[in-house]
């Protein structure tokens, strides 16, 4: 009976150090909250960013720009340290660009395109050639190079819109883009028109990297809008010898040296130890790259001006990552992840914010099940902020690096992606259509997320 | 030990039902999401109602075309049964408007302004007077009538941006636009003006309902946006003898015959036992009440679609009820009840979606804590819909009547809030701010949980 009760008054001990705990820890969060909803510097930044520098594409002037202006808003912070890593990273550039449908006897129909990040140009007088759709690539390669050669493989496969998360529509998509354009090549097709990786029913291509496949020729590939590829599937289905025209005077120029823009705050008790978080500066070279990822680095750097600005001395040394080159080449974060690793340096958690601007619902993680099952302990405290998932698998490219050279544990915010590829690596990816509110709720997570890292470690 | 085992194969028996149940159920939620995700009817459905009809107060002739088409549109699903439900409706209309802000030898400074629904209008000429800026209503209450007579209350009471769901900010500062007004002219004021209830910094003023105290006079009140109310609010610091003009020559006309419109699945097996889902019909007369709350009428339609098009055939009698005025009287909700009520029928539960189209995060209840425990307990199957939220109190105006007159259980969807009061009785409100998936994730939740009600009762 005196063991149960010391027991009991053990426990009650426990409780009541871990209630008032919890009550400070839930204090501090919402303080983050209160300042980032009243200030919303962050919002700002992301105006500065889409609308005085505009889309970055790694390698350009922007680019450049991008760099300046992040290395001086996170020094305005007031936090400790600043600085550049340098890294050399492809410039791909785009140039003139014209689609067409092309029947016989007939008026010839303009068709919007946008070359493939990382794709080859075709001649200056542009290519034209039948076209053969393949709605999926089983299709394709049923097929022997007689039927492909010398023609324009348009790949019309479809974003399934009954995923309730867009991003398992986004995965078996991609491939298309990705992958798909060599498996054209290697049967001999002259170029590549695909469907674009999109959830919206508009007139907008979305580009996005390609990588060929070195054993076959790197032949021209391009997207098209949702709406336009509807047009190329009805008159592919009542005409007979459809042409499609592409021109398009892309190309990739030398490599130019870029730069990882880091802020730290230095841990008071633990300076040695790192926790990271970030997104990237660089983005696709149409729209403003406002959610993927302008929206990612302005948190990033608000994560450091709230903890600034509250005066919250953190224990480990946090650091805001401002990756170059994710969209095509990942060059950044493979640097970024091979001198963490050259200097033994001990990263006890990396987050990344790469899934737009969006209310966030919770973290996607790569961790061990004790470390999950540690920050699941936290999600009481932020489920008032919305956040209620922690459990789907995910990192994010950048912070991936991490992980697979030094196995780190990683983290990716998950905003809401009803809205994500509506407007992802597209015209439609401005600043207007980020809102103040929800960018913020991003950077509350972010900030709630490695402060109570900091206190508890993982 | 034979006790045990027969225990356990009891267990096995009941579990493997449970499993199977439950699976059977995943499976026709799945084939209800697939189904809206793929149509999306509702989204046409919210642009016809949107642009071909438009912003629909009660009384009005829109409002009159929407109770066709809504008719015309539940009709066309091949449902039981669609029928009107009379009832006469206020009809409050909106003159000439025009704000000012007057200063002494200065040019005036115009301001948008909405006169408030239901309120009085100015003399034809307008009124100026000297305005008298109350931060919140407490200081309003420490003063006399010689402070306050004659002048134009300005009430600057602002949106709380800190807190996370932005329906707990909309009540205090609603009561400015309710209540406050005859507050003012109990001390002898004679027009109010109002920050919106927003959380917008635009140059959109808000509208919405007023109610006068019969005990004073009724006295003009409109609404600014906040951009406006800034410039005020910056302007009475600097100025002294600012003065406003007001001039609205809005007026309440003689009360309309009017009509909510029912659709109903008849029950197989208990066909005198209802469940209740809606929206209402009538909007503010700015905008197109895309959000509030068409989005409620035509997920409401949508749930009788997808039952009809996938023939589940309901137990019980499932109702879409799509209810006029909610806006500025609730007789449509009232009337609804009462009628309910007089023919001692038995609604074993009413969902509500008046909270606008965006992505659906739950539902808030008033109910039995065994019926919130049955509800909950359905939440695995929900929660791969981003359904995670099932522990707030709430209702939602329409069906609260049905709670009010007969105890009836009810609940409300709840969609992300981050936006709504940007848009929410303002010009702000049109379809173009309403995104096609989230509209239908509403639907699908609606849907699925009256599914589930039908399924197991409440």
């Amino acid at each position: 009976m005196k063991r149960l009760i010391l027991l009991g008054f053990a426990f009650y001990i426990q409780t009541s150090i871990f209630a008032q705990t919890a009550q400070q820890d839930s204090l501090v969060l919402k303080s983050i909250s209160n300042y980032i909803l009243s200030n919303y510097t962050c919002y700002s930044d992301l105006h500065y960013l889409c609308k005085q520098i505009g889309h970055r594409i790694s390698g350009s002037k922007q680019a450049e720009m991008a760099v300046e202006w992040a290395k001086k808003t996170l020094e305005k912070t007031g936090c400790d340290r600043v600085y550049l890593q340098e890294v050399m990273v492809p410039h791909w550039v785009r140039g003139k660009e014209k689609g067409e449908i092309r029947l016989p006897n007939k008026k010839n129909i303009p068709i919007t395109i946008s070359s493939l990040g990382n794709a080859v140009g075709t001649p200056e007088q542009g290519l034209a050639a039948n076209i053969l759709q393949i709605n999926h690539i089983d299709e394709l390669k049923k097929l022997s190079k007689k039927d492909v050669e010398g023609k324009i493989v348009f790949y019309n496969f479809r974003f399934d819109q009954t995923n309730i998360h867009t991003f398992e529509s986004y995965g078996p998509c991609v491939y298309y883009r990705w992958g798909a354009p060599s498996e054209a090549a290697k049967l001999g097709a002259i170029g590549v028109v695909i469907r674009s990786v999109s959830s919206a029913y508009d007139d907008k291509p979305h580009t996005g990297s390609l990588t060929y496949n070195k054993d076959y020729p790197a032949i021209p590939a391009v997207a098209i809008s949702n709406l336009d590829a509807d047009l190329l599937e009805k008159t592919i289905a009542q005409e007979k010898n459809v042409q499609f025209f592409i021109l398009s005077t892309c190309k990739m120029m030398e490599d130019v040296k870029s730069y990882n823009v880091i802020a730290e705050l230095k841990g008071s008790e633990h300076e040695d130890e790192y926790i990271d978080f970030g997104g990237h500066l660089d983005s696709w070279d149409i729209g403003e790259g406002a959610h993927d990822d302008g929206a990612g680095v302005v948190q990033a750097i608000e994560v450091i001006r709230v903890f600034k600005s509250l005066g919250i001395r953190p224990k480990r040394t946090l650091r805001a990552v401002l990756f170059m080159n994710e969209e095509n080449g990942l060059k950044g974060a493979k640097a970024y992840a091979e001198i963490a690793k050259a200097n033994n340096e001990k990263h006890i958690l990396a987050i990344e914010s790469d899934a737009g601007g969006a209310t966030p619902h919770g973290f996607s993680m790569t961790m061990s099940n004790e470390q999950r099952a540690k920050i699941s302990a936290w999600s009481f405290l932020l489920r008032p902020y919305g956040l209620y998932t922690f459990e789907k698998e995910g990192g994010g490219a950048d912070v991936s690096q991490l992980n697979k050279q030094m196995d780190t544990p990683v983290m990716e915010l998950m905003p809401d992606s009803q809205r994500y590829f509506d407007m992802h690596h597209s015209a439609n990816d401005i600043f207007e259509n980020v809102h103040r509110r929800e960018l913020c709720l991003g950077a509350i997570a972010i900030a709630q997320m490695v402060y109570l890292v900091d206190m508890y470690g993982l």
